[in-house]
């Protein structure tokens, strides 16, 4: 039987599901068959599962949660929808991408579609502050995808860089999210600087176990099995491997994924326990992130909240 | 020499575009490189002229018509951005277009950042009916373009249907700044419905010329010559004719469309009068413009925008 608390998260990520097909409901029926597709699954809205963790244990209402989800969702939503055009990506967990489901064009026009109903819903915010948190955070998710392109695809990052496009392409809606949650609590600026902080922290934590699963099965984890390698990204483990490589190992690395070979990366990425740093540093994140929550949740709910922290950045 | 109405018009659109580079700026290179693509050449700015005549002749303020109309044309230029890609019209007033300067992907996404700082701007504005009223705005033209994808492209949509296309695509944009402008003067509701109609109608003569131009010389119009056509779009000019065409010229028409053979095509417009009857729609929007306007425009300055009014909807 699920425990109190895993009952009133679901029901919450229900209702942030409905307010979200309320919010992008169209009578244009070429907009509303993309609402109809997108709707059909449920996401996993991890952004929704924090705001809802933390902002209930800082005694934030539950529908201004609710709002704060809604909208960060969307946020999420709209750029995923125009990465999988840039990724070429056909498939999001399981299920075929927009793109893949409507053509490009509908989907580039789809994904404006969710922008401006976002920016709606932030327009509509009783919060002005919050509003500009979060349409930074569309900005920087933006600029980040943009260094994503210009620097990963076929070719390997440095670590300094790579951990720079995680903060901002990853980890900076839940820190928008996080610090959202501490201005609706009146939190003062230092309070509100080390829940960005936390964000961060989490999404770093959150994309290294993204980056592990992707070498997954799909059944498992629900993401595509060698997803990113097929899209040519380097990402932790491999980008770890290819510094320990020697140039004859690099050059193959560089061949086995334009012939979408993997096997052999893994053997390599074994071989200099590319997996093993990945996890090490996953788990430190996933300790700090433990440790900055015990500055604002509650004693009582900590063991929970550490419960949640360590399932969904664990796979 | 120029009139004194004519330079401070000159001066405002100088200041509008140095706005939008200030707004626009960013530390990413890639999009700063397109920023410099962009405005390295002047815009024609239709928007930010009607808001500068119209907002003067009311009596808002210069900073509040100059923050009303860079915001305008971040709108317009994020939908022309995107649009261009979807349309695959390489060229944008004899400049290569975005997604051709920079490739699709980057293309894509600098449309997402146009808009993000786009509803930045909305965001600070201090009216948020204001940002309101441009939000619904940005959300109609993508509705408008949905419209037309789906609509349009090598196939004939009845003349009804064209003009529900141009009112949502281009006319809703001029009626929002209008209707921004009477908010500022805090006119009254029925004042505001008034301004929003003759932003429609503005936008419906505007739209008509467009379509005429599309089969002038592009050194004139500043527009390539049958860029309409080559997309596979049905105009005014084209949709009047085909109404009135035999079975056997629609046919014709159909196939020279998809050949790109527009002589011919030029030849059935003029035989069933379709420009002439064009510009009789045109000048007789262009006329309810001019009435319109006498209710809200002083009569010493009436001259002026009425002349701007045929200078700027008749090629």
């Amino acid at each position: 039987m699920p425990s109190i608390e895993e009952q009133n998260l679901t029901e919450f990520l229900a209702e942030v599901k409905l307010k979200m097909e309320n919010i992008t409901f169209s009578k244009q029926k070429d907009i509303q068959k993309i609402n109809d597709f997108i709707f059909s699954s449920d996401g996993k809205y991890v952004r929704s599962k924090i705001i809802f963790l933390y902002g209930q244990s800082v005694g934030i209402e539950y529908h201004k949660l609710l709002e704060l989800a809604s909208t960060t969702e969307l946020i999420h939503l709209s750029t995923l929808v125009h990465d999988d055009i840039i990724d070429e990506a056909p498939l999001r967990r399981g299920k075929p991408s927009v793109f893949k489901f409507s053509g490009i064009k509908k989907a580039l026009l789809y994904g404006d579609y969710l922008y401006t109903k976002t920016f709606s819903c932030l327009n509509s915010l009783e919060n002005k502050d919050i509003a500009t948190v979060l349409i930074n955070c569309a900005e920087k998710l933006i600029e980040g995808e943009f260094n994503q392109i210009s620097a990963m695809t076929y070719q390997a990052p440095s670590l300094e860089n790579y951990i720079k496009i995680i903060k901002a392409k990853t980890a900076v809606l839940f820190s928008g999210a996080l610090k959202s949650i501490g201005i609706h609590a009146n939190f003062k600026d230092e309070d509100l600087a080390l829940l960005y902080k936390l964000g961060h922290e989490f999404g770093y934590a959150f994309q290294l176990n993204d980056d592990l699963i992707d070498f997954f099965n799909e059944s498992v984890t629900g993401k595509a099995k060698y997803k990113d390698l097929s899209e040519g990204k380097f990402t932790y483990p491999l980008i770890i491997t290819f510094k320990k490589s020697t140039n004859q190992e690099e050059e193959m690395i560089y061949k086995l994924l334009e012939k979408k070979e993997y096997s052999q990366i893994v053997e390599l990425i074994e071989k200099y326990n590319g997996f093993n740093a990945t996890r090490i540093e996953r788990d430190k994140s996933i300790n700090n992130c433990i440790e900055t929550t015990k500055n604002f949740i509650k004693l009582d709910s900590l063991d929970y909240v550490e419960q949640f922290l360590r399932d969904t950045l664990k796979a």
